[in-house]
């Protein structure tokens, strides 16, 4: 397309337009996520000596397009609506403006790094309702899709209100928590169970969960009490135990009662193992005595919506607005902001897509400048305001949206000129195609 | 784990192995892929200074582990199964054999790498079975969950029989066919759908493929004709044309026809938009007349199945054979290996896994030596290789269990000795525990 566009001097500003067509299932929300990220790739996007080589290799492009790459910057404007930000179907995330070829460019890699990091958010913000209060953990670093994947998921779901991760490497990276855990392998290199407890709380006395359901739950909770007071006889106290298999809700409830026989009533109870939204919420409202829960494979690939129907679409050409009207899959023409309003309670209460230039529609513009040619006109947002923007979303959000299971869709409406707009340019299109 | 290891001084060697439990939904087998790139990682694994700095600074460790992770290299052997063999559950893909820190240390990144490659190639080999030879290419790249994860889909999707990629990085690195098409934005970057096609199909005029729905599909077909008539005037042919939403079936043969009726018979219909391989097998089976398939998001993300239950057990500590009996998560005891059988027509007929010591049972060994002492032993497989072992095995597979839905589960027994050591472990371990 790039090369087509450069030989018919095809040069016009285009304005694409990010959004999501449809929620996944029992989504009521999404949480951007990934939107730094994207500006970063955009930052660096350029063709080296060795990628023109291999383009010239392939036979399929011209000298001067080759040619033409070797300078080649992405130039464009970004506006995107910050990271850790909610927002809902049909609203625009980001929109690129730029010289036509610099903003298709774009799309593959800003589709990429949005999508899943916002799936990836959204999943795990929805663990951080359904914990109610609870602390959760990541554990998802060996489920995901791939390394760069375990990172963005232990960035995304710390964001979204989980309190650490397992993934020493991201924990670094952005600063979150690390934390860890004995695995089966490490109860199965000791001859007994009871030495691997021994052996792992006297190396961690301030820090030590262990793990009971290597050979039976039960068994090893009385083990981890006899641990617990060989602790307590040297003034230490066992941290908590973990439960990795089996019915969650009885096993945590017998544990929790061999624990507070023994006048181990401090002792916490971790559980991991399949957990997602729905189970944490299931346990949570049997009220399971669970104080902690560690999420892997469920929410690291975000199982039940491992991707969404999030589009790039453009919506204006030479300050043409357009659009395409593909059999469902419409999309709204022209650059767009959306309105954010909040009701006296200071609950959110509708959004509003208008077009970019309207300054009508009363409530807070979601969509900010965030790069001009090329180049970031505002720092990428910290970790901590990105978590701090999903945990304010989430409590202005009424309860209605928000619910794990069938949600009422939040009202967003369409502005009168950016409907006006549109209907003007479906009877042009369908007119010219005498549909 | 780790440094509990090494404050303790337990040092000997242990074997991992790594296998799948039970199949995702509708498999009856996995194709091996992404074993060379833990290997990759394996042979890199090391602690550089600011890594270690950073692990002091978490206060979570002592002077001494942290010194001896400055030398630390990752110094076990590695047998696995090579990349494009189809495996089945409980057998093992790989297997770690080293001092236990290196082996524990290995099984994140082991983890990681295998089991989303290996669900990515399966679920790729799948459509490749329902396109029943007609051409696949992987438009996946905007919906993976992150770019490494693109690359590898790209190469998973090869290995598995498709024919090309639109990623073009993947192209170039593994040696991939590129391939191209136009987006909708192309299309509604120009005033009229037609010059869209005429300006495209001047600059390839060898392979154009026009996107027709746009608009509208049949309306687009009709300019399709033109624009080929137009080529043909000029000694040129259109390669094809796509459908890229509405009811393909129907589509399919509306457009067919007016080509056709046009004398077009030459130009091939692409189809793509949420295509897996179920929707890929009830176009074949019904007829539609489509010559190539492009496919993204469905299979980029495994959909129906993102994860799998692939665990990484020790088997064996310092000569003692070990296991671990959670309910419903059991493991088999020892190092292993997998004999597979043929019958008279070369058809697989069933695999025995063994204790890696027999060499009892007939049939072809699977697992390889990979890694001796950290160092690989034989070089990476090519690409091609890896390609062909998928065919081979999907060839030599009996169709009860290729097929796509509710296949027939392989016949995969345990040997003798491998029966006797399991039950004389757990006879040993329940004794221990009194349950």
């Amino acid at each position: 397309m790039a090369q087509s566009y450069f030989a018919e001097g095809i040069s016009g500003e285009a304005t694409f337009s990010m959004y999501v067509r449809e929620y996944p299932p029992d989504r009521g929300y999404l949480v951007a996520a990934g939107v730094d990220d994207a500006l970063d790739c955009l930052e660096a996007l350029s063709f080296d000596a060795d990628s023109i080589d291999y383009l010239r290799s392939t036979g399929i492009f011209t000298t001067d397009f080759l040619y033409s790459l070797r300078d080649f910057r992405f130039t464009g404007s970004v506006r995107a609506i910050p990271e850790g930000s909610l927002f809902f179907t049909d609203e625009p995330v980001l929109e690129i403006t730029g010289p036509i070829i610099a903003a298709q460019l774009a799309e593959t890699i800003v589709m990429n790094q949005v999508q899943y990091q916002t799936l990836l958010a959204t999943k795990s913000a929805r663990c951080v309702q359904a914990a109610q209060g609870r602390p959760i953990a990541d554990f998802a670093a060996r489920r995901t899709h791939g390394t760069e994947a375990s990172l963005k998921m232990a960035r995304a779901s710390y964001m979204a209100g989980f309190g650490a991760t397992s993934n020493v490497l991201a924990a670094r990276r952005y600063g979150i928590p690390p934390t860890g855990t004995m695995a089966h392998s490490y109860v199965t290199s000791f001859d007994a169970e009871i030495d691997a407890f021994r052996a792992y709380s006297r190396m961690f006395p301030d820090r030590s969960i262990l793990l009971l359901d290597t050979y039976d739950t039960v068994n090893g909770a009385h083990a981890a009490v006899k641990v617990a007071r060989e602790m307590e006889a040297d003034g230490q106290r066992l941290t908590g135990v973990r439960l990795d298999s089996g019915d969650f809700d009885a096993l945590s409830r017998q544990v929790r009662r061999i624990l507070d026989d023994a006048g181990l009533d401090y002792v916490r109870l971790v559980a991991s193992g399949g957990l997602d939204e729905y189970r944490i919420e299931s346990l949570v409202t049997a009220g399971a005595p669970i104080d902690m829960f560690g999420v892997g494979t469920r929410v690291g690939v975000s199982a039940d919506a491992p991707s969404c129907d999030m589009v790039y679409k453009m919506v204006s050409y030479d300050v043409r607005p357009v659009m395409k009207l593909s059999e469902g899959k419409e999309s709204l023409p022209g650059a767009k902001q959306v309105f954010r309003r909040f009701d006296r309670q200071g609950m959110m209460s509708g959004d509003v897509i208008s077009l970019e230039a309207e300054t009508g529609p009363p409530g807070e513009p979601l969509l900010a400048p965030a790069m001009r040619d090329g180049r970031r006109t505002t720092p990428p947002s910290s970790i901590g305001d990105a978590r701090q923007r999903v945990a304010d979303g989430l409590s202005w959000l009424p309860e209605e949206h928000r619910r794990l299971r069938q949600p009422n869709h939040f009202p967003v409406s369409i502005s009168e000129d950016l409907e006006r707009l549109e209907s003007q340019i479906r009877g042009r299109l369908t007119a010219a195609l005498s549909l």
